[in-house]
């Protein structure tokens, strides 16, 4: 194990993070708020101290091997989660650090979870730091899902990207570098026209490059207590559900796109599902919305698609009170918080792509049952999965569902209602934000117990971090040799 | 398809129906009691029905193949539990059919859930009946398991008796009989000696038979209201969960005991695994309950290891209301739900070797991730498993999880309370009995909306025919050609 690299690693990661928050000091100093000498003090802390680390580790050999690489991805997360929780704290806007440490792990893995009672009277340098933790995370979760991940077998992405070279090779390969760019490219690109186009709907423009990017991080913390709700106009809110959907849409495909090449994106199977299933969701809860909650049609339309899409695509931006709806619409509402958006998107969850595989797979076992000598290979997108990348898919989704039922007994030793531990804990896992029970939509988490605050973080970052990457280090085979 | 094979066997079944209908009218006899002519209609509207159609398709080919095999599997339940339905509505126990043919389901697929509210006041030859459905479906589930399902290459279970030839033979095999023959005979021997032990324990003679019947097909239904609370005699509790915790062993191993040899028992996997799970969870549940719950060491213990054993062998039988006891602990021994018996026993839920292998699966995938280019196959019972079985038992799983979460959703549709809909789900696809909310022990399904009561009756169908037998008939590929 080549620890100085890891060591060294950590010091750029710091050193970043203390530039990041010079974006947000440049904020505070544009509304000369008081909020200026606790954002400087954190920022050189990350700054002075990841430079000095930088500097030591200069000769270290540049060996990144995959054990290292498991532990550096995880490191990042929660390294960035406590050096970033520094601005609230010594802002005094989050004192205490539970708090200050889920609300800052929420923003890193794009949950959007979140402890704050008051939004409004914040001062816009923290606002706008707690939205760019989301825009990191999401950064870090592009190159992660499209460049890292498939390299190191995990989560059947090997199957999108045609050129990485499998499972094979032990070093992180140079073309992470050239993905990365290209989709931190669109990225980039998204956030800047959804901003434009939120501000042309008469957003401040403070809010609405928070929101979008809340939205392209499919993180979902706003900058008002009431989140989309705050906004009626319905542009608003089509512009956010737009995005949000494109957020949680595969960013190779709106590469391609953006490149004039529409081609990929028709053919691909995981979209024609994920747009499938937007739909059907929709389609099934405005029909209950329609039957039994009074509202206009497009009103009861608009409210049924901002809330599959806004959980689908796992962002978690609200707008109304879905625990007010029939519980059976509820439950609905609830089973898509396992869907997750589509594989190389910002979006959490299972992803579509599992999803679709987990469908197709159980199909094929009726079919093996009919004709147990066939041999009936499954496909997706056109090509044979491999019996090996299944068994990951599969193995993944019974790890989700064990890890969600004993996460739901765990948590409630401290919050005993069933519905706040089961929608807290597949919030959590999910990368989603609202959950059930005392965590829904108009609630926040502020009334967790403080040891169920950092079980949640700890659910955050296994979600986001596709659960066998933190697995994998717990287990005494990565210990071994 | 040959549909005469399937009419014909259809009148077998219905004939030994009727005949087993006589042993109920015996009882009445016995007792003298005014169920007799409800009783003896049916049986004989069995017989005649029965005989009649085995006369006429005396001539048909004895060709059984797999199709035609999964067809009268499920037949046999279905029409076991239509016909079987009459008594009860013939005598006027249960007058309307909807809920006959719930008891009915529920007695044959030994779940045990009733709709029951004043069990004591009905006739000895209804309660005699009611009894024996769960003990002739506990028969039916031996010889499918442990003969039918492996020859279809069904849940896994070709791992367990080496001799089969594997999902190859297109015929059901003469040795199906030869099995079958030595299970019952452990069925029944076991079945005597627990009532034997029962009636020394001061219980009725005819209540300790009911309750053998109930015990070894891990049914549930008791000659009591109260179940076995009404027995409080820790001797009779200590009797009830021995012989609940054989019928949750596998048959075959129990087999090789009775015959001296101990050997096959002591380095089963899945037996180990069995007795770790009751104990961990009993401590577990006992700790809670001595932290929490008042009452003596003894009795907590009792309550704890009767409920563990309950419920993992998916029987039902209850003492104490486990609602009453802190959140944590239900959400525990919910949990348990899902474990189910061992593969070969009159157990349901997802059993307990596919539990095993699915945790040893998703440890595997970790070492893989971090040795890629190594071949390192699963092992049960030190046989390397197929990653065909595998891939099967995970279906099984992912599938069960579906039907779990979908299931809910749809009884939620007339049962708007989560935790009765999520508890009547897992209870029925589980066959156990008990669930939460207004389906908790002390209560029945007999407040159920109908809907719900049909829908509930589908799912112990499915559960008990482990998934695949049912919804490979509902498959394009199994009508084709």
């Amino acid at each position: 194990m080549n620890i100085k690299i890891i060591i060294r690693v950590s010091g750029l990661l710091m050193f970043v993070e203390g530039v990041a928050m010079l974006l947000a000091l440049l904020v505070s100093f544009l509304y000369n708020e008081p909020d200026k000498a606790g954002i400087a003090i954190s920022a050189a802390i990350n700054i002075a101290t990841g430079a000095l680390i930088i500097s030591l580790t200069r000769k270290v050999s540049k060996d990144i091997g995959k054990r290292e690489g498991f532990i550096i991805v995880s490191l990042v997360w929660i390294l960035f989660a406590f050096l970033g929780s520094l601005p609230y704290i010594f802002t005094g806007a989050i004192p205490n650090l539970t708090d200050a440490f889920f609300e800052t792990m929420s923003g890193f893995t794009t949950t959007g979870a979140s402890v704050l009672n008051n939004i409004e009277s914040l001062p816009h340098g923290i606002l706008f730091w707690r939205a760019l933790t989301h825009w990191l995370g999401g950064m870090g979760i592009i190159v992660l899902s499209l460049a890292i991940l498939p390299v190191f077998g995990i989560g059947g992405m090997q199957l999108y990207i045609a050129e990485v070279p499998g499972p094979t090779p032990d070093k992180i390969s140079p073309r992470i570098r050239q993905t990365a760019a290209a989709m931190w490219l669109v990225y980039v690109l998204l956030t800047f026209i959804q901003t434009l186009l939120l501000w042309i709907g008469k957003m401040p423009l403070f809010d609405a490059i928070c929101h979008a990017f809340a939205t392209m991080a499919t993180g979902g913390f706003s900058t008002k207590q009431a989140s989309i709700a705050f906004w009626p106009s319905p542009y608003i809110q089509y512009v956010i559900i737009l995005f949000m959907f494109l957020a949680g849409t595969n960013f190779t495909l709106t590469y391609f796109v953006l490149r004039g090449k529409f081609k990929p994106l028709l053919k691909d199977e995981e979209f024609k599902y994920y747009s499938i299933f937007v739909l059907f969701f929709t389609l099934l809860i405005f029909a209950g919305l329609i039957k039994w909650v009074p509202g206009g049609v497009e009103e009861s339309f608009r409210n049924a698609l901002f809330w599959v899409v806004s959980i689908i695509t796992t962002t978690g931006f609200s707008t109304v009170d879905y625990l007010l709806w029939p519980p059976v619409l509820i439950i609905i509402l609830f089973a898509v918080f396992f869907i997750g958006g589509s594989a190389g998107s910002t979006g959490g969850g299972l992803k579509v792509m599992r999803i679709v595989m987990l469908f197709k797979n159980g199909y094929y076992e009726l079919k093996r049952m009919v004709h147990p000598n066939a041999v009936i290979p499954l496909k997706f997108n056109k090509h044979v999965v491999d019996s090996r990348i299944m068994n990951n898919v599969l193995a993944f989704a019974v790890l989700y569902m064990i890890i969600f039922g004993l996460s739901t007994v765990i948590l409630m030793v401290v919050e005993p209602d069933l519905e706040t531990a089961m929608g807290a804990v597949a919030s959590s896992l999910g990368n989603i934000g609202p959950g059930l029970g005392k965590v829904g939509p108009m609630l926040n988490y502020s009334e967790i117990h403080p040891f169920g605050k950092w079980f949640l973080s700890f659910l955050m970052l296994l979600g986001r971090l596709e659960l066998f990457t933190i697995l994998v280090i717990f287990s005494p085979a990565f210990w071994k040799e």
